[in-house]
């Protein structure tokens, strides 16, 4: 059974309280509910992790890496300023990685810096972007298998 | 009923033909048949317009803005560079705004001058970024006719 | 009889619909006319020619070099920002350029490409930037005829 | 009546005698008795001050907001450069302030730090810039009173 | 008796008038009576001196310096942006110095040149900052008798 | 009963050791007891909390936020450089944060980049500027009573 | 019979007419009929195309790439400055580009954004750069060919 | 008994599996049985800590300076970017601190923030930077000594 | 008789008092009668202000340019930095100027805004550089007698 | 007989053994027999000299200057970026140079400091950027002897 | 037999009397010495070279090329800031390049421009980091003789 | 006796001859001639070296250390751009050195990356620059001598 494993950055825990003129009012664990209806909807497996730090959504991502898991959607939030560390960690994976963004962070100004490691990245639509991104990174996993079938 | 304005930027209409090795081999025509099936199937009219010359491109967006139009999709590329006077143009609009690139521009190091002025951004599946692109604006569409009903 | 080109850059013709809280509701048909009425006033022949398109710009300013136009009056609007051919072309003219903005522009961080070649710039009086910009050609055209006659 | 105070800031006091390759040879106190008579027969009354210190300009326009002024009309001239003192009073002043400069400084590579404050802003007509300057502020104080009055 | 000199760099005569969406409505008077008020309560003699004028400012620091002065404590207000031979001024001074801002300046996007000269900042508190700065810097002063103190 | 938490970013922990030039030889005890008496005095409570990891940080201030907190007292120290994430947990607080800092670090040229999300800034007063830091905070908070009051 | 296409970017309509002092008193016409002696005594078929507008650039080459030709030679002249849409066109164009410019350009510190994808740049030899530039160009076509040749 | 330790930044626990084609396939494992056997045959104590995160590794920084270590030997790794908090806490250390990396990251363009806090800097000898560098640690260790016995 | 004006910018009349590791401990007065016994000793006069305020400078400079005056020495001080309008001001003055500074300000760090408009510039030489300067000064006055003599 | 001097750069005496996948396996020596053959066949006189040492150059050219040399041909190579002094020396010479490169240096995002002295720029055809560069060299110095004949 | 080429950069010829406090006081012959003992020790050849010119240094290093050369180590030392001709010539090598810093060149603020096509980097060992060049070397050749052996 | 060292940089030689129109058209030979006048005047013994390469200058520099030298003039002329090594050799001279140009070097854009390691700096007064430097360096060379007397 594909698995998906679904990473938030610092103050994604927080949502629906920070901030609520930009990012609405949806608490995480309605996001979490909606999102393992998506995946179910979709006949996968959806593990959510959610840390404020840095080093331990590498350890996370490290493990998932060993484990079994098909492909990563994140959303840094805290992490786009100055994780390069993820960056360098991402940069080493096997599995597609799709980035999600609530808003159109280039509007507000804001780089990701982890951005230039991922497939594909989709930004702006609040909290369809993490459907969007679900149903794309699904999408990109069926892409690399037909790829991999047809060179066999 | 929904009309979408589809605009490919400069050096689209040579799609297929142009660095295939990261555009790949689909000519302009069929990614417009993809798109009109696909609107079809999802009951909307779709409106395609390509050009090489910004000023076009912004007299095409007036026209739309005129008329009836309900969203803008479109893949500013050649205009990323230097589309200072579209993004003045795209500033005034009123319906959503959707861009869509087939690459993850951010990991090719280009930055587009407009992407500020969209709703959402959507980069990086190739020619799925039309097909997500178009289902995103809708939503969009949708959203903002619901916001502006449940006004009344 | 005097006759004076007004040149409206990239935008501008969709004035009174785009951003009415910068730029105000006055329509560009209205602006022509009340511009028409001022030159009516002071005796001077005046052509109006819009265009998004900067290209066409270039070729309207060589045409009125080649014709006969006494001097230049223009709203570069979309052009500000990368109008360089453009800047290229008015340093070859032979005839006075007065360059008119309708907001004061260095309030709005925005800076104009082709000020360095006007001999006048007005910024900031809305719909009047153009009747002083129209008042302030003519007067120069006016001390240019008469630095020739003592010349001579 | 209405009354307008024109700053002339640094090396202004020299006008005539300074860079005469750039400025003309006509005097300081010329230009002002041309202000008087022009200010005179728009029906205003006009006070002039120079000086080549900063702050004592500061002081000067605190000294108008406390008494009675309706209007600004000044050329930075050497404060051009660092005058970011004058830059924070004139942010407070309730009063229209128009900005003017008898070249093209955009020409000549210079940059107005106080310009940005300014309601509109006038440069390159030689000692004409101060006859538009004053007529432009006094029409800006028209359209003031009238706002008000619309108000109430 | 300590003395202290509480010096009020440009625009701060105004304070009340100026922007009292930041500043608020106290006026200078009342800010004069509160501190000498406290300098009172204190046991302390504090003189206090307003300028727009750079030199001025520095004038004074250099009289404060040959007479009997034992703190400064100043609001470098306009001084803040370029204010470099004032500072070059207080780098010689044997007193302690602390620099009082009204408000968190590090918020507005604004850097003080003389900072870096004083023993310490504080910023963001309104009036308080002034009562809390001379607090301070009487601390300061004592602190640096009790090391004397303690080398003989 | 007012409460307060007191957050001591990275390296704070080893107060006392660390570069006793800058930070003198008081030890991380001691000064929690000095602020525990001082808030004793001031009968408020006073929650203190080290840790070198910006992560735990952030978590630490939502569940301030989630519980009962009046202010925030932080020595962002370490974070000062690259603390991003916690400048974004900082910008949603309701609460008031005063930022103090031990040393001038302005005169090092350190720059804090969470210091803009802070009512007030204190830096320079060694051990003192937690005590002044502490009573600043404490009236901001009567402010905002005082404000929240007068409105019901 | 080996085809050219010499392409005149904006402002090169006017030659001759504009800044003589840089560019000489040569029209456009009697450089095309030069060009067009010297591309019959070498046996090759020239066309000439000129435009201010950076789009009909880009088309007329597209158009080229279609049909049968050889090789581009092009003076992009006031597309040198944002000309990154014209440069990405020419990217990927199979037949070889010489870029050819009458004046040095680098001693002016103009810079072209569309020599890196140019085979060779010749600069700075008046009229003549045009037939030295025609004459590499069919050396690199010979080349080419000779290349294709020895592969088979 | 001379004990070293040995410090992994974030990422290198993953070493032999990330990024093989730049770091090798010899697991973190082998590595540290390498280094044991190096350690051994010198005659020292080495222990050896991994983390990804930067508070952790302060945290461990720390604890060595208050018990009983005689140097530092670490591979910043994804610390390189922003690990300032890390470069304050090893300003502070009395202990001398050797940085290695395995690849030259000059080369690649890397730049760490804390190598100007290390006594040297071992880059580009991919396992064998190791080995050099404990052996540069401990001859650094005993000059340190050496220097103390002859102060005495 | 030969007139010569030495301006001593701000600062500099605590020369002696002021940072006297890098200045020195003569004062002012005693740097006075040096210049005017040299003076004296080459037979011409030499007038000396003093002043901390730039505008005050530059109204000195220009009485000095209606007076009689053959050359300007001066040590701008703390005008070095933001000196822009002093800067103005020397531009337009006919009689040779020459700069000098008591110390060697490249190796300190410092850029001199004015030192452009200067003949000549003598850095680091202490009170010495005054003295070279005049003497400096007098020889191009000389140069500048003789070449007007030669072309009559 | 007219007399070239062509400086070869600092590496360009490793010619065909350095770096071959860019400048070919084409040795210098046979190079220079090419450039002799052709300069023969041109019946002008060709002295090729070749230097690492940037004085070296200089010194070379001077002694050029002194001698009888009509025109320089140079591939600046190793001192394209820092060839500061032999910038100078250029500026200075009467007869015309010509800059060759063997790549298009600009797609490559090399800089050379020299180019800005020279009359004319070719980059980008190989081998033949040198015998293109002689013949336009040999042009120059016809039409500067028609120029300066036309003058007499 | 493995032969060695060690090259010292301009200055080192001075080492032991330049700068003692920071590059200690062994003289240039008793450093050249000790790596002569060291290489017998090691049953390598060792050639040492001097130069404060850069164009010997590339000279030499061609020379070593064309001989019989196994690798290189070099101190760059007063061609870390521009040594950019050097960088070039070093880029073609085959051998293997170290390069050696007696300090550790990070904390000074210096950065070498040739550090990029080294093999490998040691930086801030003294004399020492000259015999764990040699040895870094050493073994980087036996690598590289390994790998060749393995393909064949 | 008193021996000193006038070096005279890059492009000196040819004085008289280049650039006539910046630097007269007095030959390098007549300047040594009146140099060795003026220093036999002074009772002082010159040693005048020219070369155009850095690392000659370099050399010659270690030769008066280690020889009987008193101090240093130089006109770095072409190293005033990129002579870093020629900076860190003259940072360890324990001479003084004193540094001299023909020009105004600030007026005219240029840096000398020398003169931080210069005593004094004297610049833009022609010839009589080194008749002044020769001067100001006996001068200094006086001072040091008396120095170290009073030490005794």
């Amino acid at each position: 059974m594909t698995t998906i494993l679904l990473l938030q950055g610092a103050n994604m825990a927080y949502l629906g309280k920070r901030q609520p003129e930009i990012y609405g009012t949806t608490p995480a664990a309605e996001l979490d509910r909606m999102m393992q209806r998506h995946a179910k909807k979709r006949g996968v497996k959806l593990e959510i992790y959610y840390t404020h730090i840095e080093g331990e959504a590498i350890e996370r991502i490290y493990r998932a890496a060993d484990g079994r898991i098909d492909g990563l959607l994140m959303n840094p939030a805290g992490f786009n300023y100055a994780g390069y560390a993820l960056r360098d960690c991402l940069r080493s994976m096997q599995f597609p990685y799709v980035e999600v963004h609530m808003t159109n962070i280039e509007k507000r100004g804001i780089k990701s810096v982890t951005a230039e490691t991922a497939r594909g990245v989709i930004a702006g639509f609040g909290l369809r972007s993490y459907l969007m991104g679900l149903d794309a990174l699904l999408a990109l996993i069926e892409d690399d298998r037909a790829a991999r079938g047809s060179k066999q």
